[in-house]
């Protein structure tokens, strides 16, 4: 047997155990009963130890040295620089860190779900300053160059820097501040009163929306959609993609975007090849590429009015109850209403993006020691206001309200940001390619655009760093330009500015 | 940490991986999306190899060796005795035949399904001969004293040898043969003509059948009810029970009775001690006692007077089709109707068991060499004949019909007639403690017998060989007596005999 050989059975193993946990955390949020909850912590346990034991073992450190230096093809080579990220990460941190994050992590996250239910930033303080020293030690163990938080980014975006950043954001910003405030000063605000009227059936909703995704091609042969509290989308490998989604009978849209969301994560898994299964090159890249996906089918798909000239005939079939009146350019008006508000994730498609930065300022000096953790309401409710022009009444609808911190995951928002930013730079390589795609969708066509998303992004698995990856399919650097040229574009003849 | 500590640990590890094999199995059978079956192969394998390595693992062969010269409680002996079992039989035989078994099952399998639809006797005969060669293989690895069968016997029923089995099986049938003829002789046959007057709708059925399992005991909050093409019972743990059935919208008592069934599964899996979880003082004894469970709940309790006089008004509400006039006496005698047949799975309470001594009798007679695979279809009719009177018109309805044999699972039937007989005879000793437990089951309440069964049953695990726990719970040895009063008193009755 190969070094190579020997390599790929150890990687394929890891990633059986992924299977299993991926199926596993799928299960634990749909089906499993009330009281299955204390087992299956020892079984992901179990599950995590083991892909801990097999990722550290030094034969797998020995066999990547070894490969380091063998002459290999360039896939072979993607999958040894990417198992050599994990191997790094896992190997770096001493074992007694690894277990003091797992013990605060579940002790926080219990104090934050309580302090956030009775606004008590105080009872919190102490768990967030231990998650940063946690953090900061971490990122010191992982090493960076320039700034202590590229080692933060780099956990969820391979490759990602603050000096990539912040050019990236302050030019969004820039353009989105006004843009918002010009949107909320126009006197052409949409109309959704056909909300108003009446129950939206979660079957319908269901109905529906599983039509939509079905036509965007997401293989319901190799997947499955149910309902949870928070949707997702997970499972255990690429004929076997499960996403989620929830009904909220006053407000069909909720499902609606959601599962186009999903959709866009189940697709991009769908895509990957099934000749590198269980391998990098056949794995997904980073975060911020997944959530392009996914922010792609939801708005600049789901959102557009081409979408609806087709679809508004089935949705008001669905929906008996809405005024057979109900046009086009109404729905496509309510669907992109933009209003600056406190909680991230029922945000805009435009204002979602201050919401990030407001938290990318605060991780940034939080870690850098530029501010302390008790500054964090203050500062917080002061970004809102500059950048969304709304202050939080307190901090259950302020600084308490994400999950993120509670977890540790540090250095993670950015990846949402970025996912819309690829999301508009790829829509345009691609609409750049294929003038028509528009048209298509007009006439419930996707193949056209997802063909594109599979030759451009899915089969390549993770062969390129992210930036490298969207530098191919793009030809030109990760940038906002075409993010904030779209939205320009939408809101402008929507608010008629 | 000591010895027993060292060895429990390990224990629970296995039985982790039980876990995840139980619910990606549930998940198989229920969720899975069609294409996921390959990747779900290899998941499975690598569990089970986990497992294999852990049992065989020469560690847990010296805990065994130096546990067994220790001075241990009853439990801790208990625990000792059931993995020494399992070690033995997971190390007696050779890698070589543990891997030609498994690539021989999973093709023999398939020849089997197309033999089966083919009715092709001919086609399956090599690959059942090998099977038989294979089983008669291991046999002689595992040992035994008297009879080759029972190393198989042990296999699935802990202790139990011809010798017991014999007496059992022929008392039974000299007693069970004569009441099915006099019962086809009857002219008191029941009335089913109420079936053929419209639909039972599957929303409803399962809405009866749910209301029945959490009345007998089955907590909801540490389990759920799927559907699935072969009704079963599994899950992750006494806190995670997961069973299924299966609707046909034409005869409402293949669900009822199903669900009942696999509800007796259920609340015994629910009824193991929590303290002992993942050992095996916390687990399920043996395939019949398990099987007394599920068989008591289905026929001691479902097919009484008793259930239908409390449960009818409710079953006339769900199904308001049926005639206003049907009455207890008429839906007892229905559920009760007793006709030989040619399919085990489709037979009633009292032919049931002549159908598994059809294959007791073959399986004996093969593994000891009197007759070979070639005599089987003969061998099947003319038993078919003896026992019950018919005699099928072809194969495919004949010694084809069972998967048990194509995945080499000789020694097994029996442990259903096991089953059915430890059920009168525990329901038996149940009523001399507590002779109000019909009256009770009459006003719907069946707290007084499933507590029975937790205190002498399930919370004992595996702490006896299954013979010696009826023993105690019963102050008898195994017998069919309880078993066949318990059929002559009913069908006197209900066919006037």
């Amino acid at each position: 047997m190969t070094d190579y050989d020997n390599f790929i059975g150890r990687v394929k193993e890891l990633s059986l155990i992924g299977s299993l946990s991926g199926l596993m955390g799928w299960d634990q949020e749909t089906m499993m009963p009330p009281k299955g909850g204390k087992l299956r912590s020892d079984m992901m346990a179990f599950l995590s130890s083991q892909a801990h034991k097999r990722m550290t073992d030094p034969e797998m450190g020995g066999l990547l040295d070894s490969l380091e230096s063998q002459d290999l093809t360039g896939e072979q080579a993607a999958n040894v620089r990417e198992v050599r990220q994990s191997y790094d990460k896992a190997t770096k941190l001493p074992a007694e860190l690894v277990e003091e994050k797992a013990r605060h992590k579940s002790k926080s996250l219990q104090v934050w779900q309580e302090a956030r239910s009775e606004n008590d930033f105080e009872k919190f303080k102490p768990y967030l300053e231990k998650t940063v020293e946690l953090t900061c030690k971490t990122a010191e163990y992982y090493g960076y160059e320039d700034n202590i938080y590229d080692a933060l980014l780099d956990i969820f975006e391979p490759g990602m820097t603050v000096s990539q950043l912040d050019p990236l954001f302050s030019g969004l910003r820039e353009a989105i501040v006004p843009l918002v405030q010009a949107v909320g000063e126009s006197p052409n605000q949409p109309d959704t009163s056909f909300l108003d009227i009446g129950k939206f059936s979660e079957e319908k909703q269901r109905e529906f929306s599983m039509k939509v995704a079905e036509s965007i091609g997401f293989d319901f042969d190799a997947g499955r959609m149910d309902t949870s509290t928070h949707p997702f989308c997970s499972g255990a490998g690429p004929n076997d993609v499960r996403f989620t989604t929830r009904y909220d009978d006053e407000f069909p849209f909720g499902c609606l975007y959601g599962v186009m969301h999903e959709t866009g994560h189940g697709t991009y898994e769908q895509g990957l090849l099934e000749e590198h299964e269980g391998t990098p090159m056949g794995q997904a890249v980073s975060l911020g590429i997944h959530e392009s996906q996914s922010r792609m089918w939801e708005n600049m798909v789901g959102r557009s009015k081409e979408f609806w000239s087709f679809y508004i005939d089935e949705f008001k079939n669905c929906f008996d109850h809405l005024p057979s009146d109900l046009d086009v350019d109404t729905l496509h008006r309510a669907v992109n209403t933009v209003q600056p508000s406190l909680i991230r994730v029922e945000s805009d498609e435009a204002t979602y993006n201050l919401h990030i930065m407001v938290r990318y300022e605060i991780e940034k000096q939080l870690v850098s020691g530029n501010i302390s953790v008790g500054d964090l309401p203050d500062f917080w409710n002061s970004k809102m206001e500059e950048y969304l022009g709304v202050t939080p009444p307190n901090n259950t609808k302020g600084v308490l309200q994400d999950i993120h911190w509670s977890m540790g995951a540090i250095g993670y928002f950015p990846t949402y940001t970025l996912g819309n930013l690829y999301a508009a730079q790829l829509y345009a390589a691609a609409l750049a390619d294929d003038p028509n795609i528009p048209n298509k969708i007009a006439k419930g066509e996707f193949t056209a655009l997802l063909d594109w998303m599979r030759s451009h992004i899915h089969v390549h698995g993770s062969k390129l760093l992210p930036a490298d990856l969207l530098r191919q399919a793009t030809g030109k650097d990760p940038s906002s330009d075409d993010f904030v040229k779209y939205l320009k574009s939408k809101y402008t003849k929507i608010y008629n500015l």
